[in-house]
């Protein structure tokens, strides 16, 4: 219940140091390149709505476009037609607030010893403030609070041995999570950290032209066809000579983020191999299997993120699906608050329960995730207020008790509910007659993969690169 | 496939005359009238969105707030802080291009001896040119090419006997559909003409302000308790002393739009005092029984319209309901077009095909309804391109082959594929291995209404107002 | 000191009724007729900055564009190319604030059986709220609070007998002051009330276009000849026959307001046959010889109104001239205010004197009107503070103490601190060593026009069309 | 002719590498340090039209606001209430055209091993590009092709020892002309080049805030009281101990730009010690003592920037002023280009001469300077369009032969007139009787100032710092 996945929830303001959700496509060898690099940003939209960017070369020329807001607004026929060139950098993010908010959009662009870089980046780097620390030191000033910027202020150090010697020697620098996109004038580069936290692919137009996107679907809008993903620990350097992979000379295993696959991927994807929706329908059939004793009426999941699982769910369980909740597709970026004199209808302007379908009905709610357990209180209350007889709720993963230094907005165990109460209190919390969670072991042989191959330190704390001891105290702002 | 039923569909531009599909919400008694109907908008943006408007009063100052756009866009903590009093009318609107929209934005509004009127309107009069003829040969000079504007025209020269008298002298003539909300300074009425053939309804919040609204789901969100329907042929006036009751003397049979169930209301909401929602899924569960024969793999309903009826197909058939076609939320405004390098992409920007569902497997699409027949065929055709190996389609109505005289927007045979098709080659177009739609008999059984209680012209051609012969040559604009 | 003459003061809020500040311009038979109007229209900006609008038409097609703002604001070349045809008319204005100032907007544009009218209108009508009943007791609704709106209702009730004929019957309707531009599909017209209180002139593009135009310097900036005024009580037809001239049945003696002879026409234009330079420039002279006795070190004009006058009364007094005021041309529309901990700088935004050529000096100001004393006052009061050592004013009119009737906004006694004041008072409440008006004959003499030719009703009260009973009762909005 | 004095002149786009025109002021120790910084920009709007900014700190928070425009249009209530604290510093530009104005504007502001540097730059660095080259092969990365990101680069690398040293180690690497205002989050330093080229002075509110503005008139606008000149090659520190006075190793002679006087300054303000519209008026008089043969008519100044050395010419000369040429004071930003079948109104938009002033009659024309030749044409052309009999002009400086590289932008040859023409055939060109340039002598005599103390080198090639050998080149955008 953290970020949109594709769309549903409300785009929430949370605390805390820059976040670097965040989506990157690119095209090499087409003459639309910022066009179809603009079809693939909508296409991964749901990675961050706050702010886009497009960067374009003709190999000389470098033309670039950000600014606030959702790709559909930023982007215009005349600011597409201005984005001249074969080769493109797109990216969607979805920042924290701060004084400086346009200068954060990425792509970030600088111009060094008459060479253009352009950097997306989607992930965190967790010594992020040493590195900056030490390159102020060195008497370099820096603009934004990304990590991108630092990734670049590395890579032009080293620049005298060429790009594939500068990424090979500033990239394992960086700890943490960092799937990127970079572009120089001639030259588009995908790289995935050692541990392969966040999704990174490779696809190809018609035999010709070369994709990356944080994700399938992206592939599939443009109609591009997969090829394989960019590898944990790979630089994938395309140019006028053809597509190069080189190696980090540190490997590490890999760790894939699984809150991906719970949440925030889109289901129409395929991401590490596997495709989404089946992942999520696993994990509700599972429930069910986990949860044989469990009575009710309908199941109820809430639209859309709790589809997929709830199919899944009532397939198994035999307790009927009921698409009892009703999203308004209209709702806007503006919020007005009721006066005194009104009740809140905040939750109702976006999801209105039929009445006539749950009314003394006994119903099981399928969700992805209790975060803090606001927005499902919320809900729940809207379905006892239409008469809902007795609800429970069933969640695709085990209870959310340590904050994740690799890209996901939860960064404190303050925020976290299952992090502080009981399972029994939370459902109490919530307002629920009965709450059950996935098994960790349950929702890994759900996804379908071998057991050691994801980051599950959002759940068991296990995590694999340790955040700096100054971690916390990041934060360039105010 | 005409008008967004809760906002899925791409928003067409139609040639022909003005249209009035609306949306109208009014408040009475309520020191945030205003406010009120701001949220009672936003549920009711489904029913129009190209402008809103927003008209309130305390008892002698009236203040107005009309534009372009979606309402959460129109309006914000300002503009709604501007709307005093404790009396409001709204109303969205889906209006034709032309020369001069705003001033076409609803509630219209005029000052004339004094006393202020303002009227939203829902449906279409059949003889709008003639009165509007009528009434510039008296002198009078209509400012809009709206039937609100001809409605006021004729109140106000029959103001002398007052407000009642003159709404019972004026509505007579309005001949066709419509529902209407109209305002003064001091008073909120709401009427239906004889047939009822818009729905709208009256409510009530704590027992204390009065509230109108086309459908119910808008009483939902201000949580007002649903009191009754405002009767066909009925006139509601609401002022200080009370609730009042008034008859038109013409009375007619009911012919309640059945479109309004099948596609144009929202699911959560009840209209002529039945659920939506169960409507539907009657509907899908009425198409399974006529088409025992049918077998396939799996259900398909494209979102969100095609959601109900195709739970209620899927288990009464058996065939395994699969959410296997993801929409995009982001879809904006401006639409690019794709160069002449690439595919179009159209299609997929908003719907994409989940491939490792669909693949080698034989799908039944559950469709609402066919009209021109251009955008199933293009749906379909993603459906093929990712390897779906049968593709069928039940359609939860027969086929459409007459206009709509009434406020929906088909009006000429010419855009009806099934008035110029057979059904064989209706299938063929679209590109599907079968096509199917509900009998007359079944879907209006699947109601649960007594027979002759819907208008059903655009099936059968039998209209219960003809339209006036000068009908076609209507429209000023250009 | 009312309204900007070129622009250079303040845009002053005032109370009051609407008021009819107005610049008209239309042009028959030229290709480009919408854009020679925006032309046409910036140089008579200074008759009304608050909205502006061209109508135009290819005899067929009739296309409007209005909006809030200054002409170069509100067109750019793609709305001036949507106004297609060889026929115009545009119109600035002034208007007073209101809850709908954009439907205010001129030209006013009507579509009453089959035909368009479109009509612009400077001036003030007497008699509107009269009208205005009585319109409305007949059945008409209508739209504005605007005195054209009036007129074009009067106009459509008496066109059964054609246009002319319609002119001819509706026209004299109107008291008080009126020269208007009215445009139907494919003639224009201006007309100009019997006693012509505001100009208005008829020019031709190289013998072939006609133009018409509130004031002379409109036709230089298109480079039209000045053919000649339209006559008090005219009426000018163009068509694709030629022009035409017809005569209102009622005739009465010129009566032309002087006060755009003294402040508010262009100094480059000739109006009613003058050239309004040349008049000021008198103007300045008659108060140097009437004021012998004044003696002082320099003479100062406040930019650019004063410069006229000044220098006439710098020749003839030989007290030399010092342009000491420096203008800042960067004055935007919103206007910050100071905080507590700070002085106000409002005056010293626009105006800023020079210190240096004003510290210890004897000073004359040439002030061309003083109307209710508060800007003269501000103004003395900055050049005291940098060490003027005496400041006398010289006024190039009478003391001004009669509201005005007829279009000029000073519409109360209230208002106007010469009707409530001695000479010696205001010149203390101006903060002046010396405060010496124009003699009323002086003022006449230096126009260099017969006597009884002007209506100097708000120097003597002698009202040439006395106001409706209910005038002042006049103002529908709020 | 080149930069608009106070407003009036089109603003040109002029081809080449960056340019500096700029102006600056600051405030340390005032509640509302950033309003009053608004206002004094107001009054230095002259200096740069293209964009503006404010940064504000508390000591602890520093706020900013920057964006394209001008002052009045930037910045309001919100803005302005959101840049807190008691030190602010403020910056107007008129930068080149280029891909990334907007990140152009100042005050270029970086946050730096926890300080923040917040730098506004008036004037033109000659070795630019070698410092940006050595700065970049040391590893730091500049974001824009601005002077003050330089300076600031220099700055943080010699932060060590503190403030002060940090600015008498780097400013003596920056060569040329640079009167600049420098922020930290509790000091404000004001510093001027060795040679003095561009203006900047110190002013005080009621003995308590320190103040520096480029011009006074920034100092009368907020009512500071003018204290003195930041000297050439003084660095003055501004913090809560007081104000500090600290010189550069390096001292040179005085060489101020003499250009200021001419044209660029507001006549309003006193700069180099000496009142601008004073000395305007004096280089009129002595183009009357030059020129005693001419014989004519009247003078005319084109409006605003002729009108000073008008007034000077026609007192000493006895030929009678007239201020012949009407100045339309709406003109906008926008330019409507006329249709082939118009002629062009490009200059009687903004000015309209005078006809029955002008006809017929000898002109002299008073100008400040003759750059290109084209404006002056298009002038002297529409003055014989209404019938001038002969035209004579005056210019009050000599001819225009040598580029600048100090910040004005006549950066080259090509461009001068002068440079490439005899007087006789510059007087062809532009249409003229006949042209007569104020001598060298007589130029520097009328300024007041002591013979070797200005720049002089746009008109004799006299070059106080030569530029970089790689000068030309300069210029990394596109």
């Amino acid at each position: 219940m953290i970020q949109p996945p594709c769309g549903g929830r409300p785009r929430l303001r949370r605390p805390g140091g820059p976040k670097e959700y965040c989506g990157i496509f690119g095209v090499y060898g087409h003459p639309d390149a910022a066009k179809l690099t603009y079809f693939g940003l909508y296409a991964l939209q749901h990675r961050g709505q706050e702010s886009a960017g497009i960067v374009s070369s003709d190999g000389k020329k470098v033309s670039e476009h950000r600014g606030m807001g959702l790709v559909a607004d930023l982007f215009d026929e005349k600011t597409l037609a201005g984005l001249t060139g074969h080769l493109a950098l797109g990216h969607v993010r979805y920042s924290t607030t701060g004084s400086s908010l346009l200068k954060n959009a990425q792509p970030f662009v600088v111009t060094h010893g008459g060479q253009v870089f352009a950097l997306g980046h989607n992930g965190n780097l967790t010594n992020a403030l040493s590195l900056r620390q030490s390159l102020e030191a060195k008497g370099s000033i820096l603009q934004t609070t990304m990590d991108s910027e630092v990734i670049v202020h590395l890579l032009v150090r080293h620049m005298n041995g060429g790009l594939v010697e500068a990424l090979q020697k500033s990239l394992p620098q960086a700890k943490g999570a960092w799937s990127l996109g970079l572009m120089t004038r001639d030259t588009l580069v995908a790289a995935r950290d050692p541990y392969g936290f966040r999704p990174l692919c490779l696809g190809r137009l018609d035999g010709g032209a070369w994709v990356i996107a944080s994700e399938t679907c992206a592939l599939d809008l443009v109609e591009a066809e997969y090829v394989r993903d960019v590898e944990p620990g790979e630089i994938v350097v395309i140019n006028k000579h053809g597509l190069f992979s080189h190696r980090l000379d540190v490997q590490k295993p890999h760790r894939y983020c699984i809150f991906e696959c719970i949440y925030f991927a889109r289901p129409d994807s395929n991401i590490f191999g596997h495709n989404v929706y089946e992942i999520r329908k696993r994990m509700g059939k599972k429930l069910a299997q986990e949860n044989r004793d469990l009575s009710a009426d309908l199941t109820l999941p809430f639209p859309d993120s709790g589809n997929y699982a709830g199919l899944g769910f009532a397939q198994e369980s035999g307790i009927p699906l009921e698409m009892g909740v009703i999203r308004n597709h209209y709702v806007g970026r503006t919020f007005i608050q009721p006066s005194q004199s009104m009740r809140d209808f905040g939750v109702r302007v976006k999801l209105n329960p039929v009445a006539s379908i749950l009314k003394g009905r006994r119903v099981v709610i399928v969700e992805d995730s209790i975060i803090r357990g606001t927005t499902s209180r919320t809900r729940v209350k809207t379905l006892r207020e239409v008469g809902a007889r007795e609800i429970h709720m069933v969640v695709s993963c085990p209870p959310h008790r340590y904050p994740c230094y690799y890209g996901i907005d939860f960064s404190s165990k303050g925020e976290l509910i299952a992090a502080q109460q009981t399972v029994e209190k939370v459902a109490r919390y919530v307002g629920l007659d009965s709450l059950r969670y996935l098994s960790l072991e349950g929702m890994v042989e759900a996804t379908g993969f071998a057991d050691p191959t994801f980051c599950l330190a959002c759940f068991n704390g296990d995590y694999p690169v340790p955040p700096d001891e100054n971690y916390s105290k990041f934060g360039l702002e105010g």
